[in-house]
């Protein structure tokens, strides 16, 4: 079968590769909407993960099951299915601690395009398939589908982690498609005021709809400044880091009031030279006793997930079509499409390729 | 000054009082708009606080501050302030504890109404107002207010001992103001789908403003079958119960899955006769051992949370005052308001009363 | 094989089975430690299960694996193990919910003696073994393993569930094995005063040993009277209730403050009449808003769990064999150490059977 | 009145000062035990609040109430107390939001030689007395008391906020006193194995008695790779930062699972040079996605935290007078304890200076 796979470090391209075998949890899925991510254009122009070589890049998909293991019970060659982009293993050590996503060892759960042949194949591997997959609901979109699998979880994990009361006031910085989602994510957490710091037009309408009630540019000077004075110096409940380079935790803790969460889902995926460490300001963290936690997670995956994401789009709470700017058509137009992520044009939030 | 007071169990009128003492940390408020509670009810014709005598009442209040005592920073006369219905003393072993509601005995921050006189005056009293009182936002309207100070804060309390988890499915019985609050809670804590357990037209439609995906009324049969037959069985992540007489918990615990939430918020302000008991179900609540739990609590009080949730209102995230069915003008008229909260006919919601 | 059995409600005796078959996850053990829980006395002569006809009973077990199926990967034949009473599917919606003793339904991890054979055969059979089965730690006795499985797990739940606060004041009511073992939960919990609430003298012996610093008995008036005295009026921060008949959360809600948790660790296996209900008092519960929360759960299983207790044990924290009063050798000393558990002579606590 | 006061950055002496006024809920209390602590050390030779001019130093005490304001209802003169280090103001917002300790800005709640003068005086202040102060409970020694108002408790919320699971795997960084009370805090929150890493061998042996069951040393070496390799490759639950200088997170991260609390009571006070920041791990981080969250916090006060702690040493469950390793008698001895304080000696832990 033919796939779009990283070659090395710095290079991509189409290659071939057998079919991937199911095993008797697992599911093979043949994708019908896809979509690249931030973290493909990390993990090839960066080398974020390290090398790899002639392997399939890509873990945002919509697909319909083509074939399942002898002890799959809930699905069926035929049934579409939200593939969520990270896969735990249920029946690890991690799982009962509380950590799925970091199953078999730090961010183990994410195995698309890391440990194993992404989704950017005719076919693709789905381990667990009872425990990962989820029913694409009827009259659901492909678009809307292949959304929530990474940017709405991630997104919205962001907001959970925040630790939002009710009413109160949240600053998400970075307006990507990430950043977007947590935007939704903190306004479905009962956010009051919301601080969107980015510039992009086409993101700001989105976030805007989405619920920021406050857009911050850099362009008017120090964002966590404005936002200090926005809020009459008291600073934010809960800040969202959604982007930015290795320097934004200053920031981040800057605008935190003491007495909040600093929740992020920003990958790190850049080192920064010799230190390759992440700097906290050691006085807007109060001397290390400010009450201003670091949260961090990894995009969180499974059926459940899933679903229940699925029904915030069904039952109308979010719509995550507003972040799709692009959409392709046909199986050979995600090399495009990903091209399109690395470069990020001003009028790209998010694309997707449909393929059928 | 006049009140409107509780003479005796089942009896209500006017009365003549002395204008209320302020102390150093006090405030004198006249207020602007007024509501009665179905508590105001339970307090007068069901005697569910016991006998009082000559006790003016109401709880929920909008107002202009009249007079404030020599420690007081924050404020001053004219100001106009949302009053919340619990008024704790925030230096109390309680609220060191974290549970500021239960100030000095188990209720004891509800004051009004129950330990001093309410605020059905011409001026009433309030103590710590720096901790107690918060600005009416600019561009408010005292309708909106006077639905925060109470009907928003325990409605959206209710949601938030649910435990909702993003994309989670809830069910509210009752729809009277408090639930209907308790809806929009739902919707602000992330609920997914929301089934509202009620008849009355005129709350169904608020109800599926508010949020509420599925309407089920008692007149189709058990409303806990109902909801069972909806979820395929699986019933639902939480039960807000937010109304019904002792017997309702029978129906929350029948609806819950294994692992949820039952918070309540009813008032049970009426005995039921020689056990004066409220039942769960045995079998429902899995001998004891079904991870669901029962959670309580008194309405929030206090500055911060009325800010936060004034900011819900002032940043669009609900509209109280679609609540506001009748709307009165004059202190004359708290009379007329309060009998049609008792007579609750079928196009009433909550009733408010405007001063000036 | 040989087993001891509930025949039908009401009667018990050894009955002769096939041998459990092993699936591919799962593994068959031999006990080599077995214990009887009051829980088999409430399954056979209270019927709290419904009928069960020739099942074999048991679900406290230390044993030797005898057989693997073919995907196991964590333990071989000839391992000795941790069995814990609660053996979920870890691929389970519960699961990824948060609540994996609620495996398919209320209670649904319960295996042994209730869906399936019991363990006090001379096989039984665990499902996921990887999952749920944890090695017994070189140097621990078997008596204190058999304690780990249920008594640990249940009690310490209790503890947890009473979200205690250091230095907090706990009363803990019923010393039998489950509440002893939240006597020692709560002190690992972190609690200042316990109060015990229980009569029988071996028992209030080791109640001193593992943590609590009065002794409650209903010999000297009203439990809940005692404790509000003793403590000023004030009640206590969390109750947890591990025996007592149908009225016992009367008690509970009676002696727990404002703003407190109430955790049942009770298996309310008998019902109590015509209505089956488990009463709540309405005034003691602030007429359901005095932020007293009633928290429950079923004994968490899994190996983490496993592993993690054996820990407390490994490391001296705890040490569960001071409720192991009664000793018997031998396969066919079952019948006689069940009959012990259902007459509850005063000298017992937990009798323990070793086979090898 | 005579106090021992920082005269400048680098320098310290007596001085003479007027007696405090005493506010209407404020208290004058003469000290009858005090101690220094490492932050005094910090404020005085390493400017880390900036500078102060003649400010009386000092925040641990014990002491006499001399006078009481005419508000104070809970004590009188004569009564012996526990001063909190910390005393918020308990009617300010960030009580409301549930961070007393950074009462009015960042640790704000820190008053004592840092806003105004210390506990090294003849006498000192105490505002909001009944919110703050407890009475050093009958039978408490007072250099029990005094190593309960901040050591117990700052290292007590470290083991809270690193949310220990019963049976947990923690390490402790640093055994000092702080270190050591946050031993002692993980044993009482119900960690299984503990690491303590540190030297001295004074302190060696009071972390066994408080609950270490593994002492590190980085004389042998990289203290996370042993850990790492003691725990298999697991790595730790969580991770208590007690100490080290600027680079401490980078060894903190390193040890601690995907999927754990590292929760710093670190006063990280002393900048690292141009930057002033302190880092964080990339790598060890999990590129920001390892589900590692870093918690902070200052030292909780008030009433209720002291009366709790109190009862953990009324009732026996940590002795805080292991850590007591030099006592002085006589007020003209404090200058001496702090200098022995700076300078460290081989067999100090803490030293505590007697009054009367």
């Amino acid at each position: 079968m033919k796939g779009y796979a990283m070659l090395k470090i710095g290079e991509t391209g189409w290659i071939e590769k057998d079919r991937p075998k199911c095993g008797p949890r697992d599911a093979i899925v043949r994708p019908t909407a896809l979509a690249p991510c931030t973290s493909d254009v990390h993990t090839v122009w960066e080398g974020a993960l390290g090398d790899r070589h002639n392997m399939i890049l890509g873990h945002e998909a919509v697909g319909i099951i083509d074939e399942v293991g002898s002890e799959v019970q809930d699905f069926k060659p035929g049934d579409e299915v939200l593939v969520p982009a990270i896969t735990p293993d249920w029946d690890t050590e991690a799982c009962q601690r509380g950590f799925p996503s970091q199953t078999g060892g730090a961010c183990g759960g994410w195995k698309y395009s890391n440990f194993k042949d992404g989704v950017f194949g005719e076919f693709f591997h789905v381990n667990m398939a009872d425990n990962n997959l989820a029913i694409l609901p009827e009259g659901m979109s492909r678009e809307a589908g292949v959304m929530i699998v990474d940017m709405l979880s991630t997104g919205f994990m962001g907001a959970e982690n925040a630790a939002i009361e009710l009413g109160a006031t949240v600053a998400v910085l970075g307006i990507g498609a990430v950043g977007l989602s947590a935007i939704a994510g903190a306004r479905l957490e009962g956010a009051g005021r919301i601080f969107a710091v980015g510039t992009r037009p086409i993101s700001v309408e989105v976030a805007k709809k989405y619920g920021a009630t406050d857009i911050v540019s850099y362009k008017n000077g120090d964002t966590a400044e404005q936002i200090l004075e926005a809020t009459g110096g008291a600073g934010v409940d809960a800040v969202i880091v959604a982007g930015g380079g290795p320097e934004i935790l200053l920031d981040a803790f800057k605008m935190a009031k003491a007495g909040s969460k600093i929740a992020n889902i920003n990958y790190f995926g850049k080192g920064q030279g010799d230190k390759d460490t992440v700097p906290i300001p050691r006085i807007d963290w109060g001397f290390g006793m400010a009450d201003k936690d670091l949260i961090t997670g990894l995009c969180p995956g499974g059926k459940t997930r899933m679903e229940r994401l699925a029904d915030l789009v069904t039952y109308g709470r979010v719509d995550p079509t507003l972040m799709v700017t692009h959409t392709f058509k046909g199986f050979d137009k995600i090399e495009e499409a990903l091209f399109l992520m690395k470069e990020k044009p001003r009028d790209l939030i998010k694309p997707v390729v449909l393929l059928e």
